[in-house]
């Protein structure tokens, strides 16, 4: 678990890298279509593929004389679910704190 | 945006770090105690809180003798905010690839 979120926010730390993900979730594209949009030596651009295979983001397959590339969604919803549960307990830990300051100002009206 | 993204998944690509806000979310916290469950050198430990600092994930201020960590929440929702957008598009993907398969089905058995 550890290893993972380690492995996807470091593959998540890069623009490049990111826009890659989010064109992805829209669907399959080959790498020539990936690598389109940036200005980028195909070469530079397939290091940065590869960090996204080795954290386990995408996987890849040739189709005939074409290499298609797919998101793998797991790890984004692993990291989204680790964000969400920090969010909530941050949350809480806040509501708490509301409570105790309502309390106080009830108290101290008492007096 | 693009640097906010970068900066907030290169700070939780570290477990110390991902450490540091787990305990935070619970409250502030001295330097001291998020220091102590760790088996590294106090520089080192710094280290990783200047990361968080610039990423804008955390703040400290001298209380006394202390100097308390909270946590800014804000970078951690922009976060869950793109995950979330991510795993939302895919799964309409997904529907449509869904919908498409049966558009099939019920195509082939009117032949």
């Amino acid at each position: 678990m550890a290893n993972h979120l380690d492995s996807f926010f470091g593959a998540m730390a890069d623009p490049t890298r990111r826009a890659v993900i989010e064109r992805l979730v829209g669907g399959p594209a080959p790498v020539s279509e990936l690598h389109a949009p940036h200005d980028m030596a195909l070469p530079s651009f397939l290091k940065h593929l590869r960090k996204l295979e080795s954290a386990g983001l995408i996987r890849s397959e040739k189709q005939g004389r074409v290499r298609m590339v797919h998101i793998e969604a797991a790890p984004l919803a692993e990291a989204e679910h680790w964000l969400a549960r920090q969010r909530r307990l941050w949350e809480e830990q806040t509501d708490r704190l509301e409570s105790f300051a309502k309390s106080l100002d009830v108290a101290s009206k008492k007096d």
